[in-house]
């Protein structure tokens, strides 16, 4: 899979989240578990089961729900039900956490039993998102489920979208059809929640991606990590990573079994979509003025290229002259060199936008600075730093850091 | 050398940079390099010379003046003399910036020359601080160059510390008088600059410790690595680390010998010296209104403790917390998660100054946390995080993050 972003092509189109995807069923609505008069319950049932890939935090600290759910995705590749609650993360809670992470998986698998339907445990993912060192208030979820489970319908997708959301200002839900060489489609639903920090949690990224392709079991982890490795974990806002992160990729196989050139192109679409719901969780973050996409090309390999670019993309220096729409060409240049990366400062080229403000070592001048400070007004943009030693390259996107983002994130109690 | 900061001893007491140090001669005044009307010349002679270490930026981007200085230490590790300007930091100014480092040795050993004084221009160290990407106004160093030395003397310590600011608000010069066993003393005076950035410019760090003790020229190097470990590379605003970064340890050996325990206190008199002088930066950074120092200790060795207390030091989710005077042990913790070392989170403890909020993975409750509020509200503390899986253990310096940081950094030309 290339990095080149490229020109979306004429076999991927737009569509729409509420219309949902056949073999799965989608319900978001209020258990109660926030105070606030909000959604915060979620589910996501793939009727006869479906595929399931898993990415989960990095964290060593990691919540009750990542552990159970990365259990049952070892036991069983097939999954039945996602269930998720926000307003509260199970993070840090011991012993009870594991005990209520995997109590949410009972209910979810007694009121789908209820329903006529047979599934295992294992074959339920858990997540939970929001305030983190407190107990879940259990006896709202356990009144809730059966609730969940009868309202579960196939156009509630946008309901799952706003039901995940903390300090998101807005849901995060996308839809694409991919029209297959045969003429046959395919299609893919995705949400995302994330960007989001209240006291005493962590910007927490939770992202579900259904589709009702056929895809080969043995090649859906590695396809998945792919297209996270070019979408949400190449995403940064400001390097910390939550306890309680996950993105998972659910194919229902309805679809004629993707081969070939075809499974190329859902890989594509799929690479798409992700990318934006991870865009979006971005574009939504707090204080954001401005959204960056990153590429820096010419490493020595991928990994020196994806390096470089999240050293320049979190350093606080760079990120306040994106904040000041300034060409800070100082700044980019300093940080590459800091970034533990072999390279040869005489070979360094950078561009905002198509506007090259350095050139192998140098600085080319006043007026293209003006150009490029244009550039920088927009609230969304590329830029590109050439490393110019080799053939590794690679995308990050970052975000501006305003003094917006230091009030929200400093304010909690003062 | 114990990471221990600890107490200081009876036989180390505080001395005025004014009174000079036997060996040497200051200058401090104004070339004409800043626009402003302030001082931007300083220079450092060792009379009979002086064992010089050097400690330079690991930044892969370097500036002319780094080249030249190192070079130079490389030929002879004998210096009479240190040469600075601010204004301008003669940075990505390719073969031009080299000619000109060069020529500003070269003044400087004409105009000592011309005073009767004998030396090569390898025995020169040269730096330069300030704006990046313009050439030096060499006319006016030329014009300068023996007007400094004409006004070298024996109390212009403190004229060299303001002579070497940039944006810092105040210099910061600072004296210690050390008793050895004998009953004889030998003295340190050092300074510092840095934390400001100016457009396109980054925190150029600037120390110049002076000392008549008498050290060993085998030992010189390794016992100014330890003493920079433990202050200059300690320290740590927004990770950024600039081009030009500079630390010099220049002893004249007009004192006794040092060896064994006299040797010790030495060290321990420098390591405290420098770590005021990199705290001094920290205090007078851009914004900063808190200054942390992290210990981190129960770690597998001292590189995982280090690895640590940096990750926790530099997340902006914690630096937010540390300006909002937050105990948010949240992000603390899970900034120790995500630092790439092994850990165990129920083994994880946290401490406010005395105050413990966290003990082995449980959150002791929001009484303690408004104890830890209150140290937090203090304009220096200490925090402690221990690990409780070993014995490596380290010292780190932060600060909070503010607006006004970020308005500092984002607001030149908007």
């Amino acid at each position: 899979m290339s990095v080149t972003k490229g020109e979306r092509p004429a076999w991927i189109s737009d569509a729409d989240p509420q219309d949902g995807l056949s073999g799965f069923r989608f319900y978001g609505g209020r258990a109660g578990v926030k105070r606030k008069e909000v959604d915060d319950f979620a589910l996501i049932f793939a009727v006869e089961g479906a595929r399931c890939a898993g990415v989960y935090t990095q964290n060593l600290v990691v919540a009750a729900p990542v552990i159970v759910s990365r259990e049952h995705l070892e036991r069983s590749s097939l999954t039945r039900a996602v269930v998720v609650n926000s307003g509260n993360a199970n993070a840090c809670t011991g012993e009870r956490g594991l005990r209520d992470a995997r109590e949410m998986c009972e209910l979810v698998t007694e009121a789908l039993s209820a329903q006529g339907h047979t599934l295992h445990v294992s074959e339920v993912q858990v997540c939970s998102t929001g305030v983190i060192g407190a107990p879940l208030p259990m006896e709202v979820i356990r009144a809730h489920t059966p609730v969940a489970v009868r309202g579960l319908s196939e156009g509630g997708f946008p309901d799952v979208a706003r039901a995940i959301m903390t300090t998101d200002t807005r849901p995060k839900a996308r839809a694409l059809e991919v029209t297959l060489g045969s003429g046959e489609t395919v299609r893919l639903l995705g949400a995302s929640k994330g960007a989001g920090m209240i006291h005493p949690n962590m910007a927490t990224m939770l992202a579900y991606l259904c589709t009702d392709a056929s895809l080969d079991p043995e090649g859906i982890d590695a396809l998945w990590r792919r297209a996270c490795e070019q979408s949400f974990n190449a995403i940064t806002i400001d390097g910390d990573t939550s306890t309680n992160d996950t993105a998972l990729l659910l194919a229902s196989g309805r679809g004629v079994p993707l081969t070939g050139e075809d499974l190329e192109r859902f890989e594509r679409a799929l690479t798409l979509l992700a990318r934006e719901l991870a865009l979006d969780i971005l574009r939504d973050g707090e204080g954001v003025e401005h959204v960056l996409h990153l590429k820096v090309s010419g490493a020595s390999s991928t990994q020196d290229a994806r390096k470089v670019a999240e050293t320049i993309a979190l350093s606080p220096l760079v990120k306040t002259a994106l904040n000041g729409r300034d060409p800070n060409w100082g700044r980019i240049i300093a940080a590459a060199g800091r970034s533990g990366v072999s390279l040869d400062p005489q070979r360094l080229s950078l561009w905002i936008g198509d506007v090259q403000i350095y050139r192998e070592g140098v600085w080319l001048g006043s007026e293209q600075e003006e150009l490029a400070h244009e550039v920088m007004c927009r609230a969304e943009y590329e830029a590109h730093v050439s490393l110019g030693v080799g053939e590794g390259s690679c995308w990050v996107y970052g975000t501006d850091l305003s003094a917006e983002y230091v009030r929200i994130n400093a304010d909690y109690r003062s």
